[in-house]
């Protein structure tokens, strides 16, 4: 049985065949520059060079050459989900050629299509880690061996490619079925009665049931979401919650456990829920996303309070100098975000997907694209060691971008991201279009009844909130559309000014939410958002004790840290010696975000408890400026913190 | 060559042939009762006997067995370091053999000796988890092996063996002997040039060598010692600080890496600083440790800040929530800061030693002895599940305590701790005797020249704060000794009475530090200290992000904590939904103490950061009791705290 699609399908990464919005894919929205044309440039000439010249050298790639040769498990490299990140590779390069034709990637993508193809066994089976003489048998490690994960992952690249190139003949597609058909019959309702440990094989089947058609995949996916939370994983010191094994999807009331897995597990449910219609499960995860973006995120949009287990910690529990907030939980945030949002249209889907953008996914690489932070501390304590360019890293351990590391889950992660965000811009329903993000773009696109669609946008957000839509194209049949623009819920006072080519210009309070503009739109039109942009000073629920008595400094979607660098005029070297000055608030000078500062807690007491009720000391305040988030560390090892302690 | 000891070794756990202060052991000084007292008695008649139970029923014990047997690996179970719990066992009931001489425990203690003797190999070795075909070969893991660690261990015991019971034909100090003339042979100047990744056995052959006169032992001690921070073991992902092999021990600036593992190496350090005449390593050390004091110790005197690499954390990186805390760090803390008390007399090692105590120690174990915390969190967000009393645990999970763990290191080191306390509590020199710690005791001893020392320790501290100490003895020759008080240093305020059974008694303050009444004694004589015990409010350094804006309620040396249990009054459920009222101040009401609370952060914000300068709500505040912190969770799963939020 295959499921009628009733819609070409955009170029984009999540497609559901009904949704209360349709995305517009990469055909129809286009990122002209600005803050993310920039990142897609260096995205394209630097990360996925680095990342195609990593994967040679570490010897991922070649594990699949050594499959064909029969001679693993001698000589392979890498850990036990080292395929996966050659899928991911796979997912970029496909988003990019999909934006940019480049023949010279579509040459390389094929090349490695054709290393992975040839490392599939005649049964479909496809992993460079078990089922040889010497390797454990398939499927004997479901908690540990991440064979259904590096399978989602091979989906959702082989999605990404029929997207962009449908009836391709590189063949990835056909291996994407061969794997997944496997799958099924293993797994099947009448298969093994299990899960991965680490999901992402739910969202790759439930997207691959969309491109082909095939309701089975989709079934399969459903499957599995079911199956969490039925405690068929073994048992282990963190708890069966690390995989999201504890209580089932629908019975849950928050994320919980590694963050990665909890988000991607999310995604894939959301997957399911919309395409089952059962909006129980739907409900459920919209309460869960509530509850976990007003309890377990850190203000850059981050999740993951743990280092043990990359995990969510409890409510409340968000600790800034032991942030984990990995970069890959930033982006299954966003993924399970942006599928709330298609599904339910609630522009607060969009504002989280803003904030993980700005300071969680851009502040991952650095400006070279080259090293990558893998965990996004909000408070680096002592400065770090510059890691070996020649070197993998460890995780989490300096305050320095690293160029590779031993679990290099976030450089292809941050690539297909940026790779495929002009899809995340906009979406349309019947009636008009959503814009959800700002970047200089143009957008094309018809709506089901015909009627065409073109504007462009002009701005230099976030540098300015002055964001301008230039209608390109007269009504078709001078029927009217509706353009809403997402009103961020930071910005109070926004103000939309309309000014058609004829008659007169209207302006009127844009309030947080969307702010919509609905006539019958003629070439020349100007819709003007003004988003007020003074840098603001945010206070945290007082319930979050890591960071009570401090204050964090934003501006528009960007959140700005202090820097040990930026100290000079305090006459000190360390963030740990500053607080704000009493009654400070941010201004913008220079092009840089300034805040007063006097000295901190400079006392050298041989025990640091004592009788409550001392006097706060006197003394002079000095300026120093600060830098978005996204920025910090990027002149060398520094102390940093995002929230700066107030004076008492 | 042989060292000269010059006088007769005390029954006490550290021994060294010269230092400032000379301990006073177990035949001198007895507990007699009271809160140490009780805690000595719980663990003979349930601790002790609950160990012996589970390294039977865990196989751990009869791993000897099977060695013997020549069934290794078959059928080996534990982790690679459960010998050494079953050394740390033979440790305590050789303490608690010196304490009460019971004929069963003599009979236990021997049984498992033989056990333990059969499984020793010609040459010396003795481990269960290597050596053996099947097995790893002997030191081939140095990083993870632990068996110089379980050694370590083993040499531990048999000290303890040999000062309690000197001559006795058990056998042990042989085991031990041919062990370390082994560890020497292997590991000596011309051997391996490794170290193992658990310090340990460099404290038990510093002990192992006052104990036989075998300066071999100490040199090897010494060479453990300076190898550390010289990188002969491998990196890891924490780096190699984790085994403190990352700086040499005299180039240290403070405690880091692995919690136990570093107050181990400070122990053993500060041994063969001491008998070698090191004093400059011995300054290094005692550096490290006041910066560990100051910027690294919670406070309730654990250390460890890190549940990821049970370490500790960066200087003021002290979270509640995530405080590892673990149990075996606070006994190492106390093991490192009595050597520097030994070393150096100064009583804020002592104080230190009581903190812990209260706080760490006597919070481990619950009132019967038999369930254990191995993490001591400061907060405890959500309610434990109770552990099965039959199942091992995993190390830190629950809000309560935990019959036995899959790690379960803290249950004996807690025993051994509790068996040999009499020896912390007073120490000699050639002016008198110093009172370190505080319980309804007997202290008999001779000084060097000849004049003989007697007299009762009669108090209910910590439930008040008089303690009279009662000279027993007439001074033979009249000749004047010094007694010592130590005055902790919370305790401003404190007075000091003598009272002679002949003459006019005398009143004076006496100063945090240490207090002394020199004079001819005679038998009646009081002495009587009274120590300040109002409950006290006090507030962290300022840089201790984690607790800023936060109160904490002290009372003489105990922490407090606030349980959820207690919160009935205030009408809700939970710790996180209460602040301290403006201006409130603990008070002592009906045996509890009470503090005043208001509502707190209960609003439901979708996003819980917001524009600062919100005004604080008024609200009626609520009197609720406190708890002792070593008595939280003794009334099932709770949440808890011991950082109070100050209303803002």
């Amino acid at each position: 049985m295959t499921m009628q699609t009733t819609i070409a399908a955009p170029q984009a990464p999540v497609v559901p065949p009904r949704s209360r919005l349709r995305p517009l894919g990469q055909s129809e929205v286009r990122i002209t520059g600005g803050f993310w044309g920039d990142r897609q440039a260096v995205n394209a000439a630097g990360t996925l060079v680095h990342i195609g010249s990593r994967l040679e050298s570490e010897g991922w790639l070649p594990n699949f050459d050594l499959a064909v040769a029969g001679t693993l498990p001698e000589g392979r490299r890498g850990r036990e989900f080292s395929d996966s990140e050659v899928y991911k590779y796979l997912e970029a390069l496909a988003w990019e050629i999909g934006r940019t034709s480049d023949p010279a990637l579509e040459e390389r993508f094929r090349a490695v299509v054709a290393r992975v193809a040839a490392a599939q066994e005649p049964d479909g089976y496809l992993n460079t880690m078990f089922g040889r003489p010497g390797q454990g048998a398939r499927w004997s490690d479901l908690e540990w061996g991440h064979e259904l994960y590096c399978l989602g992952h091979l989906f959702q690249a082989a999605v990404a490619r029929a997207r962009t190139r449908p009836g391709a003949d590189d063949g990835l597609l056909e291996i994407a079925r061969r794997a997944a058909d496997l799958v099924c019959r293993e797994f099947g309702p009448d298969g093994r009665d299990g899960i991965c440990g680490h999901a992402e094989v739910e969202v790759g089947l439930a997207e691959l049931a969309r491109v082909t058609g095939e309701h089975r995949y989709l079934e399969q996916a459903r499957l599995f979401i079911e199956r969490h939370g039925r405690g068929t994983l073994r048992d282990i010191e963190w708890g069966r919650k690390y995989f999201q094994d504890d209580i089932p999807v629908r019975d849950a009331e928050v994320l919980r456990g590694h963050a990665v897995r909890a988000n991607y597990l999310s995604a894939g449910a959301t997957d399911v829920a919309v395409d089952t219609g059962d909006t129980g499960l739907l409900d459920a995860l919209r309460r869960q996303w509530e509850r976990t973006v007003a309890r377990r995120t850190y203000v850059t949009g981050g999740q993951g309070s743990h280092h043990q287990d990359e995990a969510f910690g409890e409510d409340w529990e968000l600790p800034a100098d032991r942030a984990y907030s990995e970069t890959c939980a930033g982006v299954g945030s966003i993924m399970f975000a942006w599928r709330l949002l298609l599904a339910g249209g609630d522009p607060r889907h969009a504002d989280l997907i803003e904030r993980t953008l700005y300071n969680v996914v851009a502040t991952s690489p650095a400006p070279d694209g080259r090293s990558f932070f893998y965990a996004n501390t909000l408070h680096q304590r002592v400065p770090g060691v510059p890691a070996d360019p020649d070197a993998t890293s460890p995780r989490a351990s300096s305050s320095l971008r690293a160029p590779w590391f031993e679990v290099s889950c976030c450089p292809p992660n941050v690539a297909r991201t940026l790779a495929s965000l002009d899809a995340y811009l906009a979406t349309s329903d019947d009636e008009g279009v959503q814009l959800h993000q700002y970047a200089p773009a143009t957008v094309r696109t018809t709506l089901d009844d015909g009627r065409a669609i073109a504007f462009d946008v002009e701005t230099d957000y976030p540098a300015s909130g002055r964001i301008r839509v230039i209608s390109r194209a007269d009504a078709a049949t001078g029927a009217p559309w509706t353009l809403a623009l997402r009103v961020p819920s930071w910005a109070e006072g926004a103000r939309l000014r309309v000014t058609p080519v004829a008659g007169p210009a209207e302006e009127r309070e844009a309030k947080p939410g969307a702010v919509e503009v609905r006539r019958a739109f003629r070439a020349g039109d100007v819709v003007e958002l003004e988003l007020p942009m003074a840098p603001r000073l945010t206070a945290p629920d007082e319930r979050i004790d890591a960071v009570r008595g401090c204050l964090v400094i934003e501006r528009g979607p960007e959140v700005f840290a202090l820097e040990s660098a930026d100290l000079g005029p305090a006459g000190v070297d360390d963030v740990a010696d500053v607080a704000l000055a009493p009654g400070t608030t941010p201004v913008e000078r220079d092009g840089r975000i300034w805040i007063a500062v006097v000295p901190h807690g400079r006392s050298d007491a041989a025990w640091p408890y004592a009788d409550a009720g001392g006097q706060p000391q006197e003394a002079a305040s000095v300026d120093v400026p600060l830098v978005p988030y996204h920025e910090w560390a990027e002149r060398g090892p520094s102390t940093m913190r995002v929230w700066i302690p107030a004076s008492t």
